[in-house]
């Protein structure tokens, strides 16, 4: 069985774990005011070249909600790619913790938020009008949930959008490494200097263990997001195992490590599909994710052959690479994508 | 120095980490769909005596508002001690999670809920009387905030007054495993065959690291809060860490030998402040809690000898034990008390 | 100039503001104790000829929110047509007083939900399954947002859809009185019996004051309802100036009598209107909105002719009758039309 | 029967009724975009001196609750008297509007807020502190809920406290114009002249029918407040029927005339109690509340007598009085009052 189900049926990298067992010493004052939190802030202000506030959460949807509802009102409009994550996938999460906060769709391609049609939008909401809400932010999903990755210059532009009309910008970085591995720029390009005020800063997908991050780089912002997030259940009282987690989890290069053998495996898998006839990638494969488009009897076969994924639909087929998939794993796959595509597959007749 | 701030200032248990690591191994499905999880659930519907299901948290206080808000309505009261954690210190997680829910304290001794206080309370408020919202549930926090127990017919009295008139009954086991190394009797007893209907299952101030549970009772709670936690952020998606620490905690009667351990080095301090003048235990020494009434001086020299606590007010210290506290270090604190309550304090005339 | 904008630009029936002030005699308890509100009940329940709790509040939107709120946990989707007020025009309140639920979009023709895309969406989801919250209730708007009715046996086949899943029936009934006039049926058969179990009755856009009301048929919603209204600050403590008018409203057949004098109207311009080039019904006239496209230009000349309406979009212009629009008002507004749909209209070319 | 259970309970002003009808006429914008609502803006803003933002809602319990919802994030503390109508009597609507903040409540004498004890408590928490909420704001009930009046300098001694530590000052103004009436000060000075951000503007309670009002000085929070209403389900389609209420009340000193009949009405009673044995003022009559202890077979005798009045505790009762109260029926109370208190009442032996 080769499992491309999700990132999070995955292992967690060694080395998280061990710095976890390595902080279990002493005695540190609780709900974050213990060293291993303090180094980590300023761990990641050198990371992300500003100073920066840092909460260690549980999961990405306390991550996302938690920040949304920290840069918008209760009444507020939260714009988001049709297709995004904290539309989806989350519960309604932001509209929980946002108080009744709404999620408005924008189109756009790849998971993307198209930028015309996000001001086409705003442009049509009156300032002042009462029966709508009122816009206050944006999420760009990094990668995108169709796998696809925005360069910084569309996050710029998107943001310039948002702030033109005193919008905040929110990035779900639930798989912040691959974007940045892919991108290859600095975490500051990709994030605040893009415009990002608060960041969902995502470990688990690539090799955490238990927790995620929010990364504040809007100042204002950071003090009532430390009450909103001791509220929210969301304060360990031993933050320290917390902290040691994502100090590990960005020690030495170690979530680029991962992150790029992740979307090196997607690429090869992508590269060996080039040309192939009878199935489709909905979208670029730019991090770790392919969506394909196979008859589902193609599904049916590559079930049998042992391969484990999730049927977006009767003919969308969703594959994630792990960061410990092999290549001959990932050889595999192809392998048995080009025999059941080329020929006609079972029971397609 | 000794640390008697919290006990969650302390170290995990190192079987417990132990276990998270050995969860590493192979993939699994997230969010809760994995074999450790459906484990857990047949290891604490036989630790319990009855079907229960189990629910991973990260924090105490998510265990304790998501209880309430499923025991409650929005415009619910949940009455409570005085002094419980969930109105004094989890920054209003239960009013937050609950919609709107309302805290009600109640009378009582030591921390505890007057049965009659209680009763009289439930009296006033008419059925169907719109203007202070309607009694839902009530919570009692075992051990309670100043280290006292409940016993099981306590229990028991204040559940049957409780659903006479049609409350739920939710347990603060944020310290279960003190009190029930107390009470020397199941936990069955201490929970659902007393009348409690769902459970926060304590872990982290007693040894565990990053999870508490919610432990439900009562089957038709239980499908509405898993969707509820899952939108509150409460789900991993790696859960296997979770449930794995949970496992080990009660594996071999680890907990209760964690428990016992720091109670035992409560009630150690406890005999040996036995009749000394000039401090008073403000209550029962039950659990792994001593606080202490102490003019504000002694409470300085304490420091100056290397003694962390809190000081709850100027003549108010709170010592908690940990499960690693040597005898030495009990003893020390009982000889700098002796030193210091029967001399004279330093600036204290 | 003629006022097409909304029929609450209108006027409230003289018959309900008589109410109001001959209400105002003696002393009468408050918060609905009153007996106004008592005879309220009566007269409701004779008139649904069933046993209702009917509850005055302040505007249609507090009479939906709150409605969704009862029917509908937090974490629930409650499903709607694309175009229902619900969902484009309260400013998420029902997102609001739902603690977080949220609105489902579904198609349909007029701003109906078609019963077929429905179960579709209902079967895609899968009960348990944690990430997108669970399906809790339907809402069917009466007349719809395009101004068409659906027939008794639509209602019956969406509420059937719906409660075979456990969902539960609300209708937003802003309009219903313009429904009802329309099918020439009885209110029960539109409601309750056709599978509704709470609607918003709608009375001031069909010449109301200051208040509508909430009509419970499900026994077992009403009093959580009561305390939840209270606690909206929907519950007016002189209750008896909003029963009063309610009473008003169906006394001697008086609603009915304002809906088809509207409906009446909108038919009589519908009609004028056929076979005129140039022009489109957006949806079939079948209570008191009529929705036309027809080029920005011909908008611009109306509004020259001294006529008020809508424009929803640069082709969509929206007119709503009101009870007291007279025939030469709504004539005019025919010749008006025809005059610029048959010329070239001026800056069209 | 002499009805003095509450002025709620009583009719509204003619005057305010006949407004309501005279509005009657004409086609006018929905929401608050009315001629009337307009004209409210400008004569409130005459009317406190300062350039305010009006807006109307259904009852003083919405005022509340959304005026402290505006002032506070949803993880504010929000301080009040112990006594105060907010905490008491209406059903946590400020934890639903807050999203979950917390009301605190500061003990005083006679339903006032003691300055001194305030000041110790904002002192005892930490800014930045986690585990409690953070203040947010400070609400005074004028009058309070036991009748008496803060002094300008006593509202202006809260405000600063309230001021320097960064909190918002609530007004709870259910009977502003009963304790204006007492000071003979002007709006302004009770007002925001004295520090206060907000008020809410009570009509009902002193002849008014079914609004009162939101008055805004910080012209910062008005825009948000506008959106919260809409979704609030609080403002009205047909608003001119409620600004026109409001105007009226206000009108050639309307207001001020109603207050001060029943303030002399209480005057009366108290003046004609004095000196009496066997019963007890709990609080100086300063507005137009009675509060008496008096045996509770005394009260039995009252109502044998013909006297409405509610009985807050068996040796509790409360008189309010009505701005339409005759002296003869003041008088009768008097007596009835002398006649059982110097006489061993029956049944008291």
């Amino acid at each position: 069985m080769v499992d491309y189900r999700s990132d999070n049926t995955g292992r967690a990298a060694p080395e998280i774990l061990e710095a976890l067992v390595q902080a279990n010493t002493g005695t540190a004052l609780g709900y974050g005011a213990d060293e291993w939190t303090a180094r980590l802030q300023d761990r990641f202000s050198e990371l992300f070249e500003t100073s920066v506030r840092v909460f260690p959460v549980a999961t990405g949807t306390a991550a996302n909600a938690l920040s949304l509802a920290t840069v918008s009102p209760s009444w507020g409009l939260v714009y988001c790619s049709e297709l995004a994550h904290i539309n989806t996938s989350e519960a309604n999460a932001a509209g929980f913790f946002g108080g009744g906060l709404k999620l408005v769709p924008v189109a756009g391609s790849y998971g993307r938020i198209d930028p015309a049609a996000f001001r086409d939008m705003l442009a049509a909401v009156q300032p002042g009008q009462l029966h709508r809400g009122q816009p206050a932010a944006v999420n760009l999903t990094q990668a995108t949930d169709l796998g696809a990755v925005y360069r910084v210059d569309d996050i710029a532009g998107v943001a310039e959008i948002a702030r033109a009309r005193g919008l905040k910008v929110h990035m779900d970085g639930a798989r912040f490494a691959n974007a940045l591995s892919r991108l290859n720029c600095s975490p500051a390009d990709m994030s605040w200097r893009a415009g990002v005020d608060i960041l969902s800063f995502g470990a688990t997908k690539n090799g955490g263990a238990l927790c995620d991050a929010i990364v504040v780089f809007d100042p204002e912002l950071a003090d009532g997001l430390a009450v909103q997030l001791r509220r929210a259940g969301q304060v360990w009282s031993k933050m320290r195992f917390a902290s040691a987690q994502l100090m590990a989890y960005v020690e030495n290069g170690l979530w680029l490590r991962l992150a790029r053998a992740s979307n090196a495996a997607a690429a090869r898998i992508a590269a060996g599909l080039e040309g192939l006839p009878g199935l489709r990638l909905v979208a670029p494969v730019e991090a770790n994710e392919i969506f394909l488009e196979i008859p589902s009897a193609v599904m049916d076969a590559l079930e049998r052959d042992g391969f484990q994924f999730y049927r977006r639909s009767t003919t969308l087929a969703r594959f994630v690479c792990r960061f410990d998939l092999t290549d001959a794993e990932a050889d595999a796959l192809v392998a048995s994508l080009r025999r059941h595509c080329t020929l006609p597959a079972k029971g397609a007749e």
